[in-house]
């Protein structure tokens, strides 16, 4: 281990030191991402067709491509001093168990209730909504981690919050539905009798468990048709993106308060809101030509939607109820195995991270699950952080290329982000321990299924 | 709200300011506390009773009431800089909830893996051990967190743990018991067929679902019948309230550094170890007659030691298997209610801060668990943090103070320990939200079952 930087083990920024503005990185894309479509018209969708169902200014960041930085109102950052700044924490436990020169550090964005990154854009979403003095907002959620920070948020804001819960979840993991209720959300099984839409699939499909995709047309349809509502999203849309370049400010705050120079970035990646979020202030960089940064997107070799899917129109959500977006997609139909622990399984990406790697601004690798969970069993006993299975992507990669650099004698600086804890994930834990967990990798047969959900015109092509 | 501390939300120290020594309040005492006896003897118990079952360095802490300050072991800083110093936090959200002029900190010892402060001592017993030269410890855990502690503790230092978990939770609480796991603990249902009174408990009770007195007789037994290893306990001794006092400074440091002036402190207190931590600096001053404090112990009213206990010598453990202890006991047999939720379930209380309850240095509230949720409910949704069920209890009390502040107009700085975080009690709140939870308060005839256990002589008299 490599006496190159002596920091603290821990990084805390000040509370005074928090980021006072957002970092928009489509301000410095020279190709910007392509405009959601509306799937009727294949007709870019404006403020106007966005309105019903997203907040006013939400709307207004979501379209906006050209402003660079945007002011964090005093409100968020009253939240903000609760659970930021988080810290930068340098992984010497797991450098010296590696044996590597290589120097790792990692945003931990698990120290908060809600145990994860997603917190960051519940708060700015959950403002918002208050500012424009609705009642409330609705959501869908699976595991529970967006719908727990939303509830978090709305607490703190007066807000309703109505949480569609995706039924086989609130079911079988009732803890998660209980902070939530703790926090006064109202979560309600998905699908239910309180919507049009899950009155009809409770009637064609009785005995169903629900998906994300019903959960997300109850809530949508909740938005639409009571005054006072509207509908948030907690990752792939521009405006999370936006919220989210917290952590990597943050981050780019932290290294050069302590001279930390980091070479390698790396993020997993399911919708990409927190990979989006950390890479965002070093791409700009990069976008820029001031810096260069080797920035690596993880993904799960079970939904492999960067290194193996299309990059096309698609929509975001398997009940077709979303607009197209261009994005890397396996097809709004593929379901990653039942075999799959964890988040990040999520068929498209963010437009904007999927312009930025088309174009050769980062780059992706896949990863199995018990490869994953070795790393996060590692970690674990090095670093005393139990992560969460997402993050625990990213910490496999980390740990990937600290053993290449073992192997080349190179010092590299990797830093990588820590989106969450897995206190709630102990089910796929308990997997790992008994031995009893399978790696999934879909053959090119399995894949054929899902791309034949993408949307095609009625030439046949997809829509590009 | 007033004005009065101009501080930042979250007060961390900085790493060179984690405590280089820990605090022995017994070093202060002018009545120390009544020593361990041997229950056949009943002399007490010197360091040659004790080697067998603690290590060489523990025992020598154990019963030396003279040294008021030990070095801190490089070792253990090692393990503290991951996880502390601790934040001390300004409750400015409750404070405003509360409408209250009544200053509010807490020092939130939850933000670790193993949720609450259990790991300060777990950490020092784990490195003793390993200093040793053992192979291994053993101890016994209900619900999980102390077996969760150690397991993080033996995985840093590299040293074998045995955990005996009551039979009930092992099966109906899998997640803690999966967290030990990933650490690499070895985690047993007690009763067991790998020690012999486990076996002869299995035989005479052969559906029995476990019990902590059984837990303890086999970690125990494993412990002094297997070369190399031995066993270690969470709460109540005299060794881990000096552990704890890191707690105590590193809250006494934050206040000098920012200020703060606390009239009142607050903790809950099932064995002692977090209360005897926290208050530990404070009660130095006090004894020394250097300062006042109002000192309060919270327990629940359905588990009230000192409020409603006998000062007199008692087994620790309903199996009697360990050393009488003179301290505030309901009677070894006593268990709380079924309905009693969380932890704090403890028949005693610690030695030294029942000494020092007895010489009137602190007083004691037990409140009622319905009241101590609301407490919860109210701080998860104005702080952030999802509290404990145990810390939940300092918290009821913290509000309860500050609301008398705001009936007298008092400006009182009342600071409490935040011990850790529920998200592995969600049972508990789950009945809270839906409103099924009760309340049990003993009556004077359950006291008396109870105090029927404690033993006499042969005269009919306690030991007192």
């Amino acid at each position: 281990m490599s006496k190159k930087y002596d920091v603290p083990y821990k990084m805390y920024l000040e509370e005074k030191e928090i980021p006072k503005k957002w970092y928009n990185v489509r301000s410095d894309m020279k190709v910007k991402q392509a405009p959601l479509l509306n799937p009727g018209t294949l007709q870019p969708m404006g403020a106007a067709d966005l309105s019903p169902v997203f907040c006013e200014e939400l709307v207004a960041q979501e379209l906006d491509d050209a402003t660079a930085y945007y002011d964090i109102p005093d409100e968020i950052h009253d939240f903000y001093k609760i659970y930021r700044p988080s810290p930068l924490m340098h992984a010497e436990y797991l450098e010296k168990a590696l044996d590597t020169p290589a120097h790792i550090f990692y945003k931990f964005e698990g120290n908060n209730t809600s145990g994860s990154h997603k917190l960051n854009s519940a708060l700015a979403q959950a403002y918002y909504a208050k500012k424009q003095g609705l009642k409330g907002v609705t959501t869908e959620t699976g595991a529970g981690q967006w719908g727990t920070a939303l509830s978090m948020a709305c607490a703190f804001f007066g807000l309703d919050c109505k949480v569609y819960m995706v039924k086989v979840s609130y079911e079988q993991k009732p803890f998660r539905r209980e902070v939530m209720r703790t926090y006064g959300a109202e979560v309600t099984p998905s699908p239910s009798d309180t919507t049009n839409i899950g009155r009809e699939i409770l009637k064609a499909h009785p005995g169903t468990t629900g998906s994300l995709g019903c959960a997300i047309s109850e809530a949508v349809e909740v938005a639409v048709t009571n005054e006072g509502y509207r509908y948030v999203l907690g990752s792939v849309l521009n405006q999370v993106l936006l919220h989210q370049s917290v952590i990597g400010l943050e981050t780019k705050a932290a290294c050069d308060k302590y001279g930390i120079k980091p070479d390698m970035i790396i993020g997993c990646a399911g919708g990409g809101s927190n990979l989006g979020g950390l890479i965002a202030p070093f791409m700009g960089e990069k976008l820029r030509g001031e810096a260069d940064y080797d920035i690596i997107a993880v993904e799960p070799a079970s939904c492999p939607s960067f290194t193996r899917g299309k990059y096309v129109y698609d929509f975001c959500d398997t009940g077709m109820v979303t607009p197209l977006a261009k994005m890397y997609t396996l097809g709004h139909d593929f379901i990653p195995s039942a075999n799959h622990a964890g988040g990040l399984r999520f068929h498209g990406m963010s437009p904007v991270l999927s312009q930025l790697y088309h174009d050769g601004y980062m780059r992706a690798v896949s990863v199995e699950q018990t490869e994953v969970f070795k790393a996060a069993e590692l970690f674990a006993r090095t670093e005393g952080i139990l992560p969460a299975p997402e993050s625990s992507h990213a910490i496999r990669t980390a740990i990937d290329e600290a053993l290449k650099c073992k192997e080349t004698g190179e010092e590299k600086t990797i830093v990588f982000g820590l989106t969450g804890t897995g206190y709630f994930d102990m089910v796929a834990y308990e997997q790992f321990n008994n031995g009893t967990m399978n790696d999934y990798i879909p053959t090119d047969e399995d894949l054929a299924k899902g791309f034949a959900s993408i949307p095609k015109r009625s030439d046949g092509s997809y829509i590009e």
